[in-house]
């Protein structure tokens, strides 16, 4: 049992995949690829989970005066760390059914059959889970969580091309498409737990 | 407890409105809308059902010779029927519980707070599928299954855009969107109902 949890930022999608993971007794697979793929480099943890984030370049910010600023895409020097992870991934499919959110995995595990989510909501409910998020999203006015999330999505988007033929987030590459804009994560997941041991067991 | 099932031609999503109405006990409404319109104007049952299934046009074959032909768009006198029958599923709304399958029933029906699902499935399943539609769709090769599929979900597309202001599909106009593609729907109908049952007892 594969579970590959794709989604919008906001919508709650990485404590899907938590909770999932708790539900079904899975590995819940996200920090270990960033602390191998670290480790192995010698490189702080942060500096590759963001090299890892972006891609193979990077959206740097180019500042006019004090608040005016546009991004421009930079090439970084990714390739290496991305083709790692991918290995990485598979390997952490081999040992044994997990549940792993985001990195395209839905898409890099195809041959593992995974069962495919993923998790959105409205733009409204993104902003109050964001909120929940730290201090630093706490601080911030609507638009500029709104403008945060647009470009956590389109980067998000950007990095599953490298992938995927179909768009990110297009329903087709999906087994099921949640919307958590009305409910708490955690009063659901037991429905969408029994819906994935269903599945697996009737799939043809 | 009022649902809405959208859903691809192909792709069972007919199926799965009648199997929850069945698991919750709900009606399930069809037949009814175009069996009360026909009444009410005297008419042909299978030209309401044609006629609402086109919206404000129609697309109608011209030939050219034996078996060339494409389509074009035509304006028909349906808006009486299409006004009509939003009144209906006004009317059926208010009655009590249903599942109410196409007709942009989630727009029209939004204030009613429905759950909306989304059916729908890969191209080789939903071919399997139609396959066992009728005698029809038994003696159509491949090709024109999937010309008469796009046919009918881009009739689909164009009549829901007469209500919606995002496009049939869109997945953010739904609450769960369900891929049909792996198993028969009757195996997994009692979870989607689960999964709705829940819904509505933990939604803000």
């Amino acid at each position: 049992m594969i579970i590959t949890v794709s989604r919008e930022f906001g919508s709650g999608g990485r404590e899907v995949g938590k909770r999932l993971a708790d539900a079904l007794g899975l590995n819940y697979i996200d920090r270990e690829i960033v602390t191998t793929i670290a480790n192995e480099n010698n490189m702080n943890e942060d500096v590759v989970e963001e090299t890892l984030a972006q891609g193979l370049v990077s959206r740097v910010p180019i500042h006019y005066g004090r608040s005016f600023y546009y991004y421009q895409n930079v090439p970084t020097m990714s390739s290496q760390l991305l083709i790692r992870q991918q290995t990485l991934l598979k390997e952490f499919a081999m040992k044994g059914d997990c549940v792993i959110v985001g990195r395209a995995a839905d898409v890099v595990l195809e041959d593992y059959d995974p069962f495919r989510i993923f998790v959105y909501a409205d733009l409204s409910s993104k902003i109050v889970r964001c909120r929940k998020l730290g201090p630093e999203e706490e601080a911030l006015s609507d638009r500029e969580l709104e403008r945060k999330m647009k470009r956590i999505d389109s980067d998000r988007a950007r990095y599953y091309s490298l992938y995927g033929s179909t768009p990110w987030g297009d329903k087709s590459n999906y087994d099921l498409c949640v919307n958590t804009s009305a409910f708490e994560i955690k009063e659901i997941v037991p429905q969408i737990a029994d819906y994935i041991r269903r599945w697996y067991i009737v799939r043809k």
